[in-house]
């Protein structure tokens, strides 16, 4: 695993009141299309966006309820350059102490993705993604 | 206030055990000094640092009490290059919908920050440290 944070993205209770006030705050959109379904800034801090995603969809994509527990509210993905490279990195994951949420798997986005959670239940998505090179 | 996000810092349980994991994945320590106070791994993505901090000291230090229920975690940092300007990217926040958890002030690590919650409750960190240039 590389010292990366490819994304951060945050599971919010109103996609588009968070949109409006980020924009607000001056954040720059990095993608314009689906603005209902997820939103993607930029940052200044190369190679890495910082997403907002409906926090019930971060639970459902996760396999984590969002039972107010378990469930951290938020993501940091490390993006990699191949589906078996992510198996590869939740097999380190879980090796080095973490628990698998979600096997790797190909994702509705048309990605390949699976979930770790860390000794504290931080989340860790490891995503191979075709479209946008975050690796 | 700029795209940028300077720092996350995630608020975990047990401090040694969550450096010896991200230590087994291979990330690598910016800071060699006080690990067991704050534990700071250096990001390849430029100009950003990943934290470690005990949950109970990010709530006591952004004054949100850590019951579970309003406390998220985490945070995500903002750093600017003034004490003048912490005030004033706090200010702004709030005028774009943000609620204010702690005013700017002198804090115990010898720079000037205060925190905002998102609409969702995610906290910010605004925060002018005159040791690192996070800015």
């Amino acid at each position: 695993m590389k010292s990366k944070i490819s994304l951060i993205t945050l599971g919010v209770d109103d996609l588009n009141a968070s949109r409006q006030f980020y924009e607000k705050l001056g954040f720059k959109l990095a993608v314009e299309e689906n603005l209902d379904s997820v939103v993607f800034f930029e940052l200044s801090t190369s190679g890495m966006l910082f997403g907002l995603f409906p926090k019930e969809k971060l639970a459902e994509d996760s396999q984590v309820p969002n039972d107010g527990a378990g469930f951290p509210g938020f993501s940091l993905a490390h993006n990699v350059s191949s589906p078996e490279e992510v198996d590869k990195v939740l097999e380190e994951a879980v090796a080095a102490g973490a628990t698998l949420a979600k096997a790797g798997e190909k994702v509705f986005w048309g990605g390949y993705s699976g979930y770790f959670k860390d000794p504290s239940g931080f989340l860790w998505e490891v995503a191979h993604n075709p479209f946008m090179d975050l690796t």
